[in-house]
């Protein structure tokens, strides 16, 4: 059964790129004002195309562009919630295109590799199109999708996915699911396939201490005057012990220890700081000296400086000891680990280290918990068997260092846990000129969604 | 024959305060080109004055603004140098001033209190002119200054002394002496006269820590990726123990311990926390805990950050790990501090902080060694004991806790130590809007400098 199913999608390749082709010719940009038509083009292009599979589809209004809604219910079997976005990047610089970004191209770019270039030709539209290639391809050969499935298809996610949160919260009862699945990530590399199980949650804090109320003259107050950048560096120093452990109390709470099979997986991969690092200039790992490279990145949480400012920062000297200065700060979060809670701590952490005489105020931004899936979670095991099938490489499960908010909604808002897997890599240049997607990834992506889509709907044979 | 002088002084008051209110009617601003024609006049103004109290008189150019000259010598008596500037701070806020700034006059700001308010009234002509009334008053009633004397007025010390050191060197045999005298200070408070007895060095350093090429997404690297901002943090926190001392290695060397008689003197001062720091905003002396506040302004050296950047600095938040950092560092040095030991201790200190992966430039602004008179040098001991007999207190023998770095070039260019002695106080706004120069400061200020000058010759009777 899946053998024919993965042949039509062999067999059907220069169709289903002339249908991505054609949407990627709209140039949906959801951050310029100029481009709203062209995103309401793409979602009427993507509502089109579900309806010519058969699903339910409208295209569905939000505070900002509208997202598109397809439903297809299969009774009796697992349903899914796809999740995708139509937007993509604005394309500035545009003279360091080699091609119009939005005129797509299948080019060879070495012997036996081709990629197809146009902004989103990964991010989404690209990834999107592997999932509903794979559902078409099983209603040509099969006359029917293995599982239930309702697609949601937003226009913003390149913008903070804006009025999405809202919408989620007002249409839950359209969303209902067994679990989410999610195709805007990458491979381990161009011949390992990876589902991403976690995604760090995070805790954003500035402090401004304030001492004296002015600027003072270093000569006349040095020695004398407490100097806020003093009190700021000392906080920041703070924060790290010298095996570069978080220090604030409690900080560790709520992190799990990852499996002992699941940390042997990651030591395979072979994660080396030359690779890792080297691609950035760096070659020592910065993180708790206990733990390898590969956790310290995404399994282990983390805190870091992201700017800091004051006194005097022009060109030349000047001796003058700062009224004020500032510093965001901000923690990646694992597991269980509690943003109020380390919120809370942290500012606890900082009042401790003011003098009398100065003072501190704090701006809390957005906070969001850590999404992990249970490594055990059977929708995992099943989607990480047909990725290993299809590749040859056993799928690495392993999590993202960084977050996806709608994640979070996902699992707060509608309860769902979600699986992510996606078919970038590393040199895609999403968010850049010149983006591509390996021809390789789009058809064996699609292939691979035509496997899990069997899998979770129990139709391998 | 001092108490003709002094009466001589007192009755001619109004003449004094007339050649003075000339002199500042000239906008002699050495920052802006188009104030050199005034900045040439006051020069003038002031050579003619000298030459008019007997002095052989001169206008000298020097690579700026041109420099004034007089020689009086005596034969058998010491030979002083005597140092001010013609020119003065910019004006603009032009609006805040109550008057205009360069239409000088004398204010009642409280029954019995008269100031004159003008640019320069204080910074530096009003002071200027209070040694130079005093030299015209031992002329006019006893013939003759108990002193031989060589004036030097520049006219670019509010532009840095743009020209001055070269021209130092290039008329060393024009400028011989026993010592120099400066009258460009303050009192202690308004009924208290000062002595200057020392002024801090300085070294000033400018790093740039660089950890990887570029910007990092702190989701992908945060954890692996060395933070820049956490290397220069933990410089800055490395600087200071726990009791305010600093921690380079050799630091200390060539500090000296205040004679006790010193010590007791400033302790009586009784300068309290809420005092100095209370008119900045604080109460809480920063440096060394086992130090009084006014050791920590003057006597003692310091380490501060003076300015610190990296990473997002604008409004709301950004996931990034910056590639680069920097700051900006001082020292103000006293004693025998070696200016180039503790710059290389420095370098030493930071490259010993810099993981192995990253990199940092630093940049060497101008060093200056610190000014420190003996505290039994005989004519510190003179003029302290003519400022005591003049105002009725015991002038107090004080550091300042900046620099005057003309001062240092009289040491190391001409070998002299200089005495400094003002009149300036605290509420005199020097390069502010509504300058002004008490008339106390003027008439008694003249007054000091003719019973110096009467014992630094020998004549006092």
């Amino acid at each position: 059964m899946i053998d024919k199913v993965l042949g039509d999608i062999d067999a059907d390749l220069d169709n289903s790129l002339s249908r991505l082709f054609d949407w990627l010719r709209i140039p949906s940009i959801s951050t310029d004002p100029a481009h709203a038509g062209d995103c309401r083009r793409a979602a009427e292009w993507i509502r089109g195309d579900l309806e010519a599979m058969g699903f339910e589809a409208s295209v569905r209004e939000t505070s900002f562009h509208p997202v598109v809604l397809g439903h297809l219910p299969k009774p009796g079997a697992p349903h899914v919630l796809f999740y995708g976005h139509y937007d993509v990047q604005p394309v500035d610089p545009l003279d360091q295109w080699d091609a119009p970004p939005f005129e797509p191209s299948l080019d060879e770019v070495e012997p036996g590799r081709k990629v197809i270039r146009a902004r989103g030709a990964c991010d989404d539209k690209g990834q999107v199109m592997t999932f509903l290639e794979a559902c078409r391809a099983w209603k040509a050969t099969e006359g029917g999708i293995p599982v239930g499935i309702t697609v949601l298809i937003e226009g913003a996610e390149e913008n903070g996915s804006k009025g999405l949160p809202e919408w989620l919260a007002a249409n839950k009862d359209a969303l209902k699911a067994d679990y989410a699945l999610v195709c805007d990530t990458g491979m381990w590399d161009r011949e390992t396939p990876l589902v991403t199980t976690s995604l760090r949650g995070l805790v954003y804090r500035e402090i401004k201490v304030r001492c004296a109320d002015r600027d003072l003259h270093s000569g006349s107050f040095g020695g004398g005057a407490r100097n806020p950048i003093h009190v700021v560096a000392k906080i920041i120093a703070d924060l790290h012990d010298e095996t570069g452990r978080v220090t604030i109390p409690g900080f560790y709470e709520g992190v799990r220890e990852t499996p002992a099979d699941i940390l042997e997986q990651w030591r395979s991969l072979d994660l080396s700081p030359e690779k890792f690092l080297g691609q950035v200039g760096l070659n020592q790992p910065a993180g708790e000296s206990d733990r390898m490279l590969i956790e310290q990145i995404q399994s282990r949480p983390t805190c870091d400086a992201n700017g800091i400012v004051g006194g005097y920062t022009g060109i030349g000297s000047k001796t003058v000891i700062a009224g004020e200065a500032s510093a965001k700060i901000s923690f990646r979060l694992v597991g269980d680990q509690d943003p109020q809670k380390i919120s809370d701590a942290f500012d606890a952490f900082v009042a401790a280290r003011i003098p009398a005489d100065c003072s501190v105020e704090i701006t809390r931004y957005g906070t969001s918990r850590a999404i992990q899936l249970p490594f055990d979670m059977p929708a995992l095991a099943t989607a990480k068997a047909a990725l290993t099938e299809e590749w040859g490489r056993e799928a690495v499960m392993i999590g993202a260092g960084g977050s996806i908010p709608i994640v979070g909604d996902f699992k707060s808002t509608l309860g769902l846990d979600t699986v992510l897997i996606g078919f970038g890599l590393d040199d895609d240049r999403v968010h850049s000129p010149n983006e591509k997607y390996d021809l390789s990834s789009f058809l064996k992506g699609t292939r691979s969604w035509a496997r899990i889509l069997g899998a979770l709907g129990g139709k391998t044979a």
